[in-house]
């Protein structure tokens, strides 16, 4: 089989699994309306990997889009020592493509025996996380790759349709990322020379602001993945408070800058990077790409949406990247689909 | 002047400051004796860069010493994004070095304007942050070096303190971080020598779980400021969901496990790792150690005030590679002192 071309068949699959999630999100709904009229207090999410990323998008819709505190939380905390916090008004959103990871199966039983709600967001009806208490199951069909991609953009999209019905606002704002699903799957040729640009390289940091700090994140993970390329993530914020010292011309720098506050906020960065003479590499709105500069157009998305779009191109650049650099994506060292961590 | 040689400055002053800190703790204590009497429900936590680490670690003091569920915050939302949460019955506790970064000084007055009181943990009693409302002064004394090192320990060790009166417990137990800081010192030869076996790489991993977490954080952060190294923290069950793939002979792993319920979470991970026959350099308990390979003993110390001793080994660490490969320390690339990010 041609290297990566599990990975690449289910990156194609996104256009159709998000379409049919927006069309039919009518569990997505039902809990988002059961949050609207019994709204928590706190919300913490509890996910590891991929799902982490996802989770550290839903902190984002919470905070800015419903106004409800939230944060990440530390699973460690309730499973390795017992810690018995009080819960009450506290929603606990556990994200997982398996529903089986057992440290998160553990932490939703504790957060629930400890007071909280418990929102399970899987890929797996059957699993343990699904029966914990709500489930929302982001239906994207089975995922045989060992490097996740349709589960992520399913789970970012479940998780907004659920934000989306809390807050009031209109479902059908969705119906956009599809689209834009399909388009870059169409522009994966552009993908392919910017993989080759990258695939000299053992280390690179992606940065982002806002919303997209979770793209970055989860393009760091996917490249470290798949390539094994040192990738390193910082919000732009944090990058100026250290890490900056160490780029330079052998340390690439990947930003994700969508039309958005986000962006505007991660200017000034690009600005500095670009004045040390940086190699920066630039997926953007045009307003943040420079002439010359190695990178990839975003068309405008709604700033809230455009992660679950953003992503996919970033999917292709991981597996293109692996594959230039002699590797199969399908088979990295060491990964099992399910990681069992306590 | 010696490369190096006001961080190593610094760094020494840290058992003097640390037990001056336990002597005369009575802002902490005030601090904590009024959150006894009146606790909040949810703890945010709001910091950047070392201080963020700070932050990591009074996550589990709250979570698993007290039981008050806290997330870390992400500035962005309230000051690029114009959030406006429901924050009564929360406490958002700032943590800097300076008092003086604008987005945090903005995050604080934010969260008090939509109900949160505010607690600044800061080096510096006359800045802004510290105006805001409840104040701790972590007493470190000017720091000049542009790698924060005493600053960073006397932050644990006030947030410790606030804590540690706030569940009723005993400070004095404090009393041992500055014998372990001091102990350390006097073994920088050790230290000397594992620089040496790292001074060659380009990148490596730094792992741990549970309050360590933190420590591995802030020990990547001082090698990446320092040594211009990808140095990359992953919590031990993060590492397995990915980026194990990426660990080889040429990917060294340097893992934090001070005796306690976290390194016993993470010796599967160990196991996992030299399997592998990844090349591990273990800083822990001796129980933790393997016969032949490079490490450090740490001596046992209560697990919650660990991180607080633990980090002087590792800022030796990233002081002494930096040197071994022919930096200075002193003078890192392109960094300021206070780093002003929006």
């Amino acid at each position: 089989m041609t290297p990566g071309a599990l990975m690449r068949a289910e990156i194609g699959e996104q256009p159709a699994v998000l379409a049919s999630a927006v069309a039919d999100c009518k569990e997505a709904r039902e809990v988002g309306a059961l949050l609207r009229r019994r709204p928590p207090r706190f919300v913490l999410l509890a996910a590891r990997g991929t799902s982490d990323h996802a989770a550290l998008y839903a902190k984002y819709l919470l905070e800015v889009g419903l106004g409800v505190p939230s944060g990440l939380a530390s699973p460690s905390t309730l499973t390795v020592y017992d810690a018995h916090p009080d819960l009450r008004d506290v929603l606990l959103v556990a994200v997982s493509q398996s529903g089986g990871s057992p440290d998160l199966v553990e932490t939703a039983r504790r957060a629930q025996s400890c007071g909280a709600r418990v929102l399970a967001v899987t890929n797996a009806p059957g699993s343990e996380l699904a029966a914990v208490d709500l489930h929302v199951d982001v239906n994207a069909g089975p995922e045989r790759a060992v490097a996740a991609t349709k589960t992520y953009s399913a789970e970012l999209l479940a998780l907004w349709l659920v934000v989306e019905t809390w807050r009031g606002g209109d479902v059908r704002r969705a119906e956009a990322v599809a689209v834009e699903a399909a388009q870059h799957l169409e522009r994966a040729g552009e993908i392919e020379a910017l993989a080759g640009h990258l695939a000299g390289t053992d280390r690179l940091v992606v940065t982002a602001r806002g919303y997209s700090y979770a793209t970055a994140r989860e393009a760091a993970l996917k490249l470290m993945e798949t390539t094994y390329v040192s990738a390193h993530a910082f919000s732009g914020a944090d990058l100026m408070h250290g890490p900056i010292a160490m780029v330079s011309r052998d340390l690439p720098v990947l930003a994700i800058a969508p039309a958005g506050a986000g962006a505007r906020a991660l200017a000034p960065v690009l600005a500095s990077l670009r004045e040390r003479a940086a190699e920066l590499v630039v997926l953007g709105g045009s307003a943040f790409r420079a002439a010359g500069e190695p990178g990839y157009t975003l068309r405008e998305v709604d700033e809230d949406l455009s992660p679950i779009s953003d992503i996919v191109p970033l999917q292709l650049l991981a597996l293109k990247t692996a594959v230039a650099r002699g590797l199969d994506p399908d088979r990295p060292g060491g990964l099992r689909k399910v990681t069992r961590t306590w």
